[in-house]
Parts: structure tokens; C-alpha cells; sequence
């Protein structure tokens, strides 16, 4: 299990989204209230994306705990970006803790990261792979099985008609490759639950589901804010220049980064559906 | 602040005293109990003596957190000493987590590990550094303030008749030191008060610390063991072949490992001296 | 490509071997005299048996190169072992260096290692996989053509009937797997060369390759050394207090490691069958 | 010894100054032409200034090599900045590979990075210690040469008037600081000579010495480019949209970047002094 923050909105350094929050990542990364275990030290990652300088987002990736990782911080205060997604990981037994390991992870333009676990997934690895396209298996390079995860949404991204908007594109893919995992496992994992809350971007669109088929459990955790911007994001935007462009941020986060009243949960088996410039939309999770 | 252990005693493989105890190191590494933060997670070391190999014990150090070391975990499993200093460190704010700030420290065939800190360290700093002979200031390589403590202890080591016994050497030269680091914090440094449980060790006999000189506050926990085995190590001693030997061994730790009666708190202000083969003595820190 | 020495007779200190020869293998890791570019900085690794301590051997592997990492020369002081395997890599292209990508690998009891590579390795990766037995495939953690290969040679030793004796049993199982991926690229990977000087070992036996399939090009060099232990091993062996025990030492290195006579060439396309206490047998790879 | 890049210009991605060209940066941590040994792989850093995001420059730094690193592969493609310094580190015996032993360093808006070593730096450390301020004192973290170095420099900073221009500060400061540690060598160091190819920066100017006390030997290779960008740097700069600001761009490197012949050496023992829109300006190293 792990936590994870997506933004998208006007530009703002990493720092403001990821450091300066009461409750930000790097705060979740050790203080993590609404899991059982408050730890999330096996690694880390963001990625963003840089608008005008390279058309594939950025990752920086690191074993060390975000908490104390002074690239992190560093880059953190000078870095801005209009779509940043952001991770902690709280490795599970069968993963080592390597960067390949370490989400977010990127195809082409697209980035992912995931919190929870695929069921039975030393079982289902096997099946996950066979089912995917070349394009898609050659994008594997490690063994955990929130990237194996993402092999289905390359193969599921690559197979939606072209004609098909980017945002719908995003929320096609992610539920079909719910759909599917949940069927692998089924047939090849004795049907153990899965915990899928999962971001899949393109820099401009976002998805966000918050999903388990555990039948006597809730999914993990899972925000959106949406709004006029809390202070510490609204300081850090005016101080890098781009207060006027601060309309319709969105943020979406394992955990509420504030106590601002904005933040909404995101019902149990929804997704949230972001696009730059438009308020989210919820949409159930049903297959 | 950190949690560490000491063993003195019948060689065992670092996997018996660090990863296989209930309460082990790798455990206080994310769960201590006896600090208000149970989080351990800056970096790690072990040292351990390899009698009839080198002189010099050997040292393995890593940035990564304890738990998810894979190197630590194969190298407990298969490496078997009869002295190991381990330490999981809770990095303070004001120094950086690399390899030369990780303990335990080394020179020549001693090692040192603190938990704790000197207060007021940047004001006292440089005052402690010019206060050490050449050898002893050549000895330090990054920004702790435990490493520099361990500079005023070689300062002192240096400076012990040639004919004291080893044990007294140690003794006598941890005291020093600790008399010397108040005083300095006392003159330069606004006499904040220091917490300094200190392990020194030469392979064969150690001394552990347990003090502060705030007087509202108690110093960190510590204990010793002395006595008939626990199960978890006396099994390993049979399996690695050496329970013939197992006689007196010492473990002194930040926690309690296990449940076993024969832990000992150490009283506040008291050091306690092992050397192998015999009961550990209690000896007030009076200066 | 990379470099490797493997290691087979009385106890040694891994420093004996890795650091102290002139030419040793961290004097390879800069300076490799029969490749065309001597650098091997790409991360290392070192598995050794601990007879006594632990029945699976231990595997020490970093992605920082091996001549400037204090662990590895800590370690290398203080470790002695009677079966040795280390490598410094130089990654291709199409591998990142991260710890799961370093060799040697281990599955239960085995250890493995490579220099060279699989020819057309992304086009062939797949079916490589899918041609393994699921305990085999289970064991791939990342993306090396060498893990990969490694599993094939997993899938035969599972295959081999019991009764054949070890030495047998890796013999089978490594030009098995030799002859499986030539195949393998000759249908799906254009027939591409592959360049397979490959260690297989189990604590007292091991077999080490010197193959391509490259028409025009010979093998990666390879030499084995069996006689009168070269000094610097004398002298650690003696040190380590096994002097009586030093008969039949044998080393497999990608160069040599002294100026030493008893250095000798393995021939292109054979393998070398290594068992304690015998005379290394040379055997011809014809498939 | 080492290698270094200091660019000051318009804003250019880091990819077109340290991956792209010929014989980039990177290409020397591998390849360097102008050292007897090509090899710098004992960690890098990058250090850059964020105009409008924050005052002080951003560090990164690693203690693997900078040709593998992907986190700076993935940096350098999407951050852009107006003045960059890159150093690539081939550590002496005495000072380990960490953190804070790698360039660029840093003291508020200043970064330094050095290529050399100070003579005799065991004995004159102490005497480099004592001789600098408690500010500059308390930005020692490491244990290299360099860094001790830059504290003479962050002393003579400090020292120099008020009305000074900032050009002017960063040559008197450099220039006073060499001063002093030729004398300092000569009078504890045996006057062993010192290798000092300094750079020191504030984002807006820079200098770098090139300056060897050695009687019999050169300084280490040191060139300076200005004039019509060459082909790499101009596309990235078109690129990224800042075309128009393109004029005088100023790089000083330990080698050259390319083969255009606009790359001038800096004469042995003296400094090029290099401000924002300006031709940079050759002053001889003389006290």
C-alpha cells in the first residue's frame, strides 16, 4: 500500500503541492493517517510534466525515503509544472525496493501509479503478461504488480479507436483494465481481492479510480479538491508569477493535503475524471 | 535519535540478534516504543568483528532504510560474529543521511555508535573539533554530531596510560569524553542539554552510556541482558555449531528484544562495562 | 558486456581474490585489458557459500561501481568462503542499473552469472518466458537478457533427473540452455550472435561457458587457473588459518588475474566443469 | 581530478549542454581526452539556477555515475535554465564517495566546483578549518579538498566590501582564496603544488581559475567558448523558444564540448571572468 497525489491546474512548484501542505505527501510519507500503518518509506517518484521543453513527462525516481532525499527537495523548490503526479511507496513483501519498482511509471506521454495490490498477484503475473500486447510487455522492467497493472492500460490505450477523445480515451482504458485484472485474478488467483486506486495521465487529462471487489472491505482512501485554491498552493502560485492563469486547479490524493472543506471523498468503486480547465466528473465503476 | 545493540558473546549470525528477536532492530526500525516517534528510517549500520580475518572489525553502512536493505538481510543470514554494534538512525534536521553520517563509526580496531544528541551541536561544533589531537580530528568525515563525540573519544582513547586495561581504557576514555562534551556545551553552546547513549567497543569489551544532563527529562532508554540465552539466539548458536560456547553473552539495546525477564533497565547517568566472559558491571556517570 | 571470476577451493577472503591480484577483478571493473572499452562501472555483485552458517549462498550487489564501494572492500577484508562468483557489469543499452539487474543471480542453492549477451534480446525476451516453467518464470525480477537466460537454465536443472550427480546435473542444465536460446533467436530474433560466457554453480561444483554463435567473432576471452595457489592466495589462506586444506583451488576469470603460468585459455565453444577437490575437465558445446 | 561545465547564456535545456554535444560531460565521465585516466565515475552533480521560481540555485547530485543515471537523463531532457554548472568526479583515494563529497557546492545564491586537489590536503585540512569564520566553518558537511576550498572562498565572500561589484566579489574572492591556500600548503603541507581549476558562480557571473603552484607541470585542461552558438545548442535553444535571446552564451570547460574553433584554452595560471551579456574577460593568476 502507498499514498499518491495527482495535480493538474496552472503551473506550481512541486514544493508547494508535495513539501508545504500540513499534510502533504512527504508529510504521508511517515505520518500516513487513514492506512493502518502509517509508513511509506520504500521509495519514492514524481513526474511531471514540462510544457514547451520535451513532449514525455520527466520521472525522478529514488529508493531512499522522499522524507529525507535532498534531490527531492531541491528539485522540489524550483521545479514548476501544470500536471505533477507523485508517489510514496510502502513496498509489499514480494517486491524489492529498486527503482524500477518505483511509480510513477511512463509510456510515451502517459504516467501511472497505483496504491493498493493486484490479488494473488505472484499467481496472476504470469497471465497479466501473456494477455498484453508486444508494445505493451516491452515496457515491464520490474517485478511489481502495480507496473505489470499498467501493461494493461498500454494495451488497453493502444487498442481505443483514434477517434475517441483523450479524456475518454483515459477512462476507457483504466475501467477495461480493471475489468481485466479483476477476470485474471479471478480465474487464476482464487478470486482474492484487489485494491486498485490508480492514476493514469497524459498531461492535459487525468483518471482516478478508487476501487476494491474485497466484499467486506472499503477501497483505499482517495480525494479530490477542487476550488478556489488552498494558501499554500494560491501563495506559491502568485509567487511564481501565475496567479492570473489559477482557475480550476484540480488535485486528487490519497489523503486531504489540508483542511480546507473542499476536499470530497470519491465514492467506493468511482473513478474522477480531470481535464485541464473543466470541473472533475464522477463516474461509477461498473463491470 | 536512533535505537541500537551491542552483543558481546559467543559468535551468532547478525541475523539472530537483528532480524529474528520480536522486538528486534529491523523492528524498532519502523516500531520503536520508547521514542515518541517510532520511525528509525535514516540510514543503518552494522559492525562486527571477524576474530582470525582482520584486525579491524568491518563495517557495512547504507542510506536505505534497515528494513528493506536486501544486502543487510543476505548478509545477516550467513555472517556470524562474537562482537556487532548495530544502529538504526532517526537523522536530526540538521545533518544530511549519507554513509559517513551513518554509525557505527570506526577507528582502527574500535567502534562507537550513539544515540542521542550534543546540544546546541552547530554551536559546539568547531569548539569540539579543535579541542582533538591531529589523529583524532583526522578521523572525522561528515557532520554528526556522534561522529564528532567519537573524536573526543579516540582524543581520550590516545591519551590512556599504555598500562590500563583494556575495559578501564574504554571506560575511562567514554567518561572523559562525556565530562569534556558538557563542559563545551556548558561554555559555548548555552549548556542545552545533551542526551548521550554512547557504545564503545574494541571487539573483545565495550562500554554502553545511558545518560543526559537535562534535568527535567529522563535519557533515552537502554538495557542490558545477561544470562541464559533467549530461545531465538540459542538456537542459532547451536545451529552455527558454537553452543559449547555459549556462555555470558551481553546484548545491550535501546528496546528490550524480547520478552525474556533477564532484560535489565541500565539506571539513568550509569554506563555498564562488558567484557566477554564475564557478569556486566554498573558504574554511576559522575563528573 | 562485463567482466567475472568465480572461485572454487579452500577458504579464501573475498579480498584475496577481488581486490589483491594485480589484475584483479576490481582492477578489471576500470581497467579490462581484453574487451574494447575496459570499463565495467555498471554496478557489481559477489555471492558466496557460508558452509555451516546457511544452506542458500549469499548475494552482495550495489549499483554503484565496485572500486569506489566501502562495503564491498569492508566486506571483501573480512569474508573468507570456499565458493566464490563476482561481477562487475557494463549494462547495454537496453537495461538500466538498478540491484535486480546485477549479477550474480540466485535461485535456492544456485548462483549464476553472465558476460555477453542474447542476440535481439527485446525481440526474443518474450519467448524466452513463456518457454519457462512457472516456478523458473517466477524467479525474473528484471529486465537482464542474463535473469532471463538464467531462468532457462532454472527450467532444465528442474528437469534433470534426480539421480544424476550434481556436476552432471549443471552441465546438462547450462548447454541445455544454450542450445534452447540459440534456437530461440534463431526463429524469433533474426539470428542475431549471442555471446554466452556463463557461470552456473551450487557451492561445490560449477560450470563456467565460453560460447558465441557469432561467425565471424570469437567469445568473450575466458581462462581458468588450477595448480599451486599464486601467492597472494597463499598468503590469505594462510592467514586465514587453512593452509592445510589449500589443495585444488580453482579459478574461472573473464582475464587472468596474475602474470602466473598456470593461467589457461578455455577454447571458443567449450565449458568448463569445475568440482571440488578434482582437476577441472574441459567439454566441447556442440549442439 | 575531475570534470566540469559552466554555462551562462540564455535559458538551454541541460541536455543540450551536458548529454548532447560530442564530447558532452557525460561523454567524458567515460571518455575524458585530457587526464592520463579517461575514467570520472565516482558520483556528479548539477547545479542551476531557477530564475522567477526561487533565489538560490538548485543541486543535484548522485554518488553513481552520471552515465547511467537515469534521473538525470530524465532532468536534463526538461529543465532549462540561463546558467548551469555540471561536475563529473574522479575521487582521490583519500575522500570517499558520498553526497556531500560531490560538486557543484553550495552557500546561498554561490555554487563551486573544482577540478584538482590541494596539496597535501591531510596535513593543511585542519589549518583550512581554522582559518575561515563560523559561517563559513559551518558549511563543511564532507571531507573533500573542494569543499574545504569553497570555505576559503564563502570567507573571502564574506570579507569583501559592500560597494564591490558582484563580478568583482567572485575574482577577488577566488583569487584570495587561492592566495591563501598556496600559502597555507607551503607553510604545513610540505608546499606539495595544488591543482586548482576552480569555478565559482552567483547565476548572474562567474569565474574560473586555472592554476597549478607545480613547477614542472601544467594545470589541468581548461577551454572557453563564446560566440555564434554551435549547432547543438542553438537547435535546443530554438526549441525552447528563447531563440531570440540567444546572444552571448558563455561555456567554460575542462574539455571541449564540440569541435567548432571558437573554443579558446585559458592560459595556465589565469582566471576567465564571465558576467551575463558580456564578453568574457582573461585575468593572469598572480600573487
Amino acid at each position: 500500500m502507498c499514498r499518491f497525489t495527482l495535480y493538474l491546474g496552472p503551473d506550481i512548484r512541486l514544493a508547494s503541492l508535495l513539501l508545504e501542505p500540513d499534510h502533504s505527501l512527504i508529510r504521508q510519507s511517515t505520518h500516513s493517517r487513514e492506512r493502518e500503518e502509517p509508513l511509506n518509506g520504500d521509495g519514492f517518484g514524481v513526474g511531471w510534466y514540462a510544457r514547451g521543453l520535451a513532449p514525455e513527462p520527466a520521472v525522478f525516481r529514488s529508493i531512499t525515503p522522499a522524507w529525507n532525499n535532498r534531490n527531492l527537495h531541491n528539485l522540489a523548490r524550483v521545479v514548476a509544472s501544470d500536471c505533477i503526479l507523485a508517489h510514496v511507496r510502502a513496498a509489499t513483501q514480494s517486491s524489492g525496493v529498486n527503482e524500477p519498482n518505483c511509480h510513477p511509471f511512463r509510456y510515451q506521454r502517459y504516467l501511472f501509479m497505483h496504491n493498493g495490490d493486484v490479488g494473488n498477484f505472484r499467481q496472476v503475473r504470469r497471465r497479466m503478461l501473456e494477455s498484453v500486447c508486444d508494445e505493451a510487455f516491452a515496457n515491464v522492467y520490474g517485478s511489481t504488480d502495480s507496473e505489470h497493472f499498467f501493461a494493461l492500460c498500454i494495451d488497453e490505450l493502444l487498442g481505443q479507436p483514434l477517434e475517441r477523445p483523450p479524456l475518454e480515451r483515459l477512462a476507457h482504458a483504466l475501467k477495461a483494465a480493471l475489468a481485466r485484472v479483476v477476470r485474471l485474478v479471478a480465474a487464476h488467483g482464487d478470486d482474492e481481492p484487489s485494491y486498485m486506486n490508480c492514476a493514469l495521465a497524459d498531461g492535459d487529462h487525468a483518471v482516478v479510480s478508487r476501487y476494491t471487489n474485497a466484499t467486506t472491505d472499503s477501497p483505499e482512501s482517495l480525494y479530490y479538491f477542487h476550488g478556489a485554491l488552498y494558501p499554500a498552493i494560491a501563495d506559491a502560485t502568485r509567487q511564481a508569477g501565475h496567479a492570473s492563469h489559477a482557475r480550476h486547479p484540480v488535485i486528487v490524493s490519497s489523503e486531504r493535503l489540508t483542511a480546507d472543506p473542499d476536499w470530497q471523498p470519491i465514492p467506493p468503486n468511482y473513478m474522477v475524471l480531470v481535464s485541464r480547465g473543466h470541473a472533475p466528473e464522477l463516474r461509477a465503476l461498473e463491470f
